[in-house]
């Protein structure tokens, strides 16, 4: 039996230990252990990678905490809009739905586009409708409203600026500050199963305030997700538009196919050197076809976990 | 002086000399000419390749010919919905809208999103209301129609089949054969300017009968096109689904920077063989940052164009 793992993050940025409460910190290391037990659930009973990234990222969901799902922020237009994707190490299938609105779960009309259509990518009232006759979840799309993110929004309008996620909670000027200072909020999971197969998924609500239709790396194979046996599986939580630039999650699969670099050392090349010098923040999860894995950032905090063969969990928040 | 030079397609897919008159013959090539000098001119001056490669496939949207801009394909819905794309090799900036159906040259979007907003990818109303206020020219969606893709869009309804671009305009049967014998319609440029800068663009109308709000590779950057002076300047034509899971305009700049490939042995390995291996139709055309450039296709024919320093055009359509 193959090494299974399970890696998950919940978004990066400026998280750090002063702009937390502890209890805020006991709940977003539960949402992420929730996630990771509920994925390794699925590993340990020799399920898919595939099945067990879809069931962390559908608790990080539905848990109004992420930024993805329920607890998604808000549009400059008051409305909530998703993106999701996943990718299928073993055939490199993949699936994606950006701009979406009411499926409950946006990972799994992901999952949907790659299983049953001929396509990668659906965007809108398209997107929604083939979920819909797939038999997908619709809610009314009240169900994505906090008041947490309602507020936040509201502040982001009164300042007049487009926000990244997470801002603002407990620093009452942290949705003020520059550029430098803004939070990123998606989620995702990286697996390696007991077959060797690699699985990709990641899930957003984007950036608060965003107009324009604006989306970012989380819906985009290559940017936000990518998985290939061969290599690794990644996920990304981040600046979306330096993610897609750089092509982020392929070209960590890249440099390890091609430069026979290992996960860590592509990782690092990518996040650390590239993205750092672009002026890219933000961190990315992946697990090699080894059972290697690397939770690698150049924000100040991300909120990441993972769960090993042996069923321990790890999770951390700060640097 | 850098050796200026400009690559342009109109499409790829089953383009037989079987299937053609000499009428249309002399109409997509006076098509492809026309995009070609449209882009030396600017090229010629000293203008970027940026440019360049956007005057080019502004020229080809204008043209009912390709399924770019007018002339694009209908949906499922009897719309046309709109793709595009750009990057400059030299900031590796990027812009890019999806889904859009009134702006009258979707490329002229995909530039602005890159010059005045902080983002990449735009879709739907969003991206239009965003293009109107920076003053692109909005049009009636009617402007689009085109009898001939009215048309084709109708057998394509009778015959309940999606169908991609090109197909059945001369051989009746062509909308009815199998998947290998579909086409693609998409337009694109690549171009090295007298500086040294590089520079992709990508337009298309996307599939025939398109349906759920599916989009392809085309405003996908490092799926359909990409750039980068380091390496290459990419632009992608075929089956997107493909050209996305196997992130294939970046795919080729990473074999050149990571293996030391030339670009016509990255093109090779990309399109001749990965592409091949997975079932992915089409072709792709790049430029190097020296000047060398590729139009390479695993599809019975591409639409293809190159104008070198000399001002000296060359127009392919056939394998």
């Amino acid at each position: 039996m193959n090494k299974i793992i399970l890696v998950v993050h919940g978004g990066a940025g400026t998280i750090t230990k002063q702009s937390m409460t502890p209890e805020k910190e006991k709940a977003y290391t539960e949402g992420l252990t929730v996630a990771l037990e509920a994925g390794y659930k699925i590993l340990k009973n020799r399920g898919s990678s595939l099945d067990a990234v879809s069931a962390a990222v559908v608790t990080l969901e539905d848990n109004p905490l992420f930024n993805a799902g329920k607890g998604s922020v808000f549009t400059s237009e008051g409305k909530n809009e998703m993106d999701a994707s996943i990718m299928d190490g073993k055939t490199r299938k993949a699936g994606a739905v950006a701009s979406v609105n009411t499926i409950k779960n946006p990972i799994k009309a992901a999952r949907l586009v790659m299983d049953k259509s001929p396509h990668v990518l659906m965007t809108g009232k398209g997107a929604i409708r083939f979920a819909q006759e797939n038999g997908l979840e619709i809610v009314d799309s009240s169900y994505f409203h906090t008041d947490f993110r309602y507020d936040q929004w509201q502040k982001s309008i009164k300042h007049d600026k487009i926000q990244l996620d997470h801002s603002g909670d407990k620093d009452p000027k942290g949705w003020l500050k520059t550029e430098t200072e803004k939070k990123f909020g998606t989620v995702g999971a990286v697996a390696l199963d007991a077959n060797g197969n690699l699985a990709a998924a990641t899930s957003t609500g984007g950036m608060t305030n965003k107009k324009w239709g604006r989306i970012g790396d989380s819906p985009i194979i290559g940017a936000g997700t990518y998985a290939n046996n061969n290599t690794c599986a990644v996920s990304c939580t981040g600046h979306g538009e330096y993610f897609i630039r750089d092509v982020v999650a392929y070209d960590i699969s890249a440099l390890m196919e091609y430069k026979k670099l290992s996960l860590k050392d592509a990782a690092e090349e990518v996040v650390m050197k590239k993205l750092v010098t672009d002026g890219g923040e933000g961190g990315i999860i992946a697990v090699d076809k080894d059972g290697n894995y690397t939770m690698t950032f150049n924000s100040e905090g991300m909120y990441r976990g993972v769960i090993t063969a042996d069923g321990k969990v790890w999770v951390g928040i700060y640097k």
